[in-house]
């Protein structure tokens, strides 16, 4: 099967959205042990739609289109893929009445625009869009099958999974069977990772991929075949023998979800202090739903007077050592930790940039607290400097990762060879 | 002048890695008034590469190829020229002599692997690489220049600069000049801003763009050549009219960024109460630099006890209307602003989901309150129930239009047509 994608619009031509619906089909495709030929982006001209759709339509089996069905005028798929089938628009009376009555039941009316995303090419085949207003379809060209899909995200990837993978899988029997096994790593760089794995040597049919995404490295085992997928599981467990500490998860995609899972199972309690990560940390727990069972509060202390008068910092520690510092990190912790009596509190201190660094303070410098009821564990990291986004995300992680280890019993204090620290330690509380 | 992209390497096609260089391309020739015609993105695939060159050059006058000149196997962009033009692979003496001295210097030896990368295809004419060690080439072939450039994307980045853009501009002498002007919408859906804007006459040689990128719809309007620029400015002035309170900023790309800047404008402070956003609201306006100078802190209180305990809501306000009220909203936002007696505070407490609702307080029904020192606001909207994140998400923009309005004078309460609103009202402090 030969399998491609066309984007479509002008943001996405123009650059001025980068394409993450490309990205997540294509890694949703390797994730099925599907490789596709080739992506093709063109811009919302209907000369420039009908020639692609008819050129492409000749060399591959099935093409994904995305984008250019919404109500407005530069919306133009469903037209241009008519005009290459060269049959007429008509109007879908089902969906014409399915989404009268999604307007109904709001109270709303429905805008005289939304009746083009009733007009389908003739012989299309409609492909329901349970969250959106813009039905996806697919028509039969030359050899291909082109399947349209809406551009807004949360409707683009649920009707690939939801109804692009079923057709493929039911229209194209796969050769091979797969199987994909993956590794989170923190605290690695990609070609560390790759120079330590390629000691072990590779079973026949299993292939690796490596995906960078910040703060992690996602390792992806990949195995075609009967033989290949019976040997993965050793596979698998070898490597992760060799990179001990840098796997976080073997289930899940973030550091912050497995986090998630270990506090909700474990049944404790959790309070958060930050400072340069502003609720981000607090935030990326919130994401998951339960969230509420273990997360008690967090405390944005982003002005001194927010960590003296609210956590009840020691005004002598701020002054004397700075707001980021070691001993801040301690006091926030702790002073967030006792507010509800949690089990643990995490707090994060630094400079995010990009102003604000010293000679002896630059940015990227992250003080990180845990404490528990018994003792506190602190680590000083420098982060780099490249933007305050990225320092944020990995103070997030460090945080997360040092609270992973210290409920897996492990210990929270590990050194990441890419991150230099700069002090830790460990108290025991007065 | 027609001018195309093609993205080359399997790490692109895969999706491993969102293709930076290609947004980063067209975004800089939208700079100077140049639209892309087409992008295509390839594997590392011999067959693949001579097609899409053989392809491209029949139709275009112009194409940038991207990546492939590396040192390794499965660089193939330079003898994929070559076979596509039918001629042989030359080592360039030049660039051979101009590499060993860059390794000479260095007081390091060559890698046999980069000879490789003194291999041109008979007749390209060398384009200088400063930073790297791949040099750029350009051949023609059919109608077209192919322009080869490497993929580290500070190389790429300084030879189309220096390089590409004079030879382009050089070559084919620009047509018309274009000029982009954006609006920034929140509260309406793409089809209702589309439905209203129609009703005003479109001068000729503008065109427009819808983006939606949750909470927002920003639309885009293009000028192309002088008379439409110059009508540009009204005809931007006029929809900002229609729109009214649509229109949330006409100068960044998220409401946060300008109440970001409103804030840091009006030297006033600003304290924050969470529950369902769970920080997401503080970590917006932290992304930010310069955010310490208004956001003093912000509380999540994700549990009960933490919005009695930490933020002084009475207890009995929670007892009697539970943590999801207009009351409990006004008292989350009072106890933030009196902390530190902050101008202004903003809470917002609400259902996110997906479990947790019930008939009389459903998943997607969120309370926010503003308060300043005079007087408090609240509203209570029901959002979307299509996703936690989406309730979070909209969540915060509401509530930062609400201290977007308040700043401007023109009263924070107003309703969004796709947001029925429960309950809303203002009360003076006592």
């Amino acid at each position: 099967m030969l399998l491609e994608m066309i984007s479509t619009g002008e943001e996405v031509l123009s650059g001025q959205i980068v394409d993450t619906n490309a990205a997540w089909f294509a890694d949703c495709m390797m994730n099925l042990g599907i490789e596709l030929n080739r992506r093709s982006t063109v811009g919302d001209r209907m000369d420039d739609l009908c020639a692609i759709f008819t050129e492409r339509s000749i060399e591959a089996d099935l093409i994904l289109v995305n984008g250019g069905l919404g109500p407005t005028s530069d919306d133009l798929s469903a037209a241009a893929a008519a005009k290459a089938c060269g049959v007429p628009l008509l109007e879908h009376a089902q969906w014409r009445s399915h989404l009268e009555e999604w307007f109904r039941k709001r109270g709303r009316t429905m805008a005289a625009s939304n009746l083009k995303q009733c007009l389908l090419p003739q012989g299309a085949v409609l492909v329901d869009n349970p969250a959106g207003s813009a039905p996806g379809f697919r028509v039969k060209l030359n050899r291909a099958w082109l399947f349209f899909t809406p551009g807004v995200p949360v409707e683009f990837k649920q009707m690939v999974q939801e109804q692009f993978v079923p057709f493929m899988q039911q229209q194209f029997r796969q050769g091979l069977a797969t199987r994909l096994c993956k590794l989170l790593t923190f605290g690695h760089g990609e070609s560390t990772l790759a120079d330590r794995i390629d000691t072990v040597p590779l079973p026949d049919g299993i292939t690796l991929g490596y995906r960078p995404s910040p703060p992690h490295v996602e390792i992806k085992i990949f195995a075609r075949g009967a033989a290949a997928i019976a040997s993965q599981d050793s596979y698998v467990h070898a490597l992760q023998q060799l990179l001990a500490d840098a796997v976080v998860s073997t289930r899940y995609s973030t550091i912050a979800e497995e986090v998630h899972h270990l506090l909700s199972e474990r049944q404790v309690t959790l309070a958060l202090a930050e400072s340069c990560t502003g609720g981000m940390l607090s935030s990326q727990l919130v994401d998951f739903p339960g969230s509420s069972a273990y997360l008690q509060h967090c405390v944005v202390s982003y002005a001194d007077a927010a960590k003296t008068g609210i956590l009840g910092v020691d005004a002598t520690i701020l002054a004397r050592y700075g707001a980021v510092s070691p001993e801040t990190a301690i006091a926030m912790a702790k002073g967030a930790r006792s507010i509800l009596d949690s089990d643990y509190a995490l707090a994060i201190t630094g400079i995010a940039g990009p102003e604000g660094g010293s000679a002896e303070k630059p940015v990227g410098m992250v003080a990180i607290a845990l404490t528990d009821r018994e003792q506190c564990f602190v680590q000083v990291v420098q982060l780099s400097q490249r933007s305050r986004n990225l320092v944020r995300t990995m103070s997030c992680a460090v945080a997360l990762d040092m609270l992973r280890r210290h409920l897996l019993g492990t210990g929270p204090l590990t050194s990441y060879p890419f991150l230099p620290a700069r002090q830790s330690y460990r108290e025991a509380h007065h």
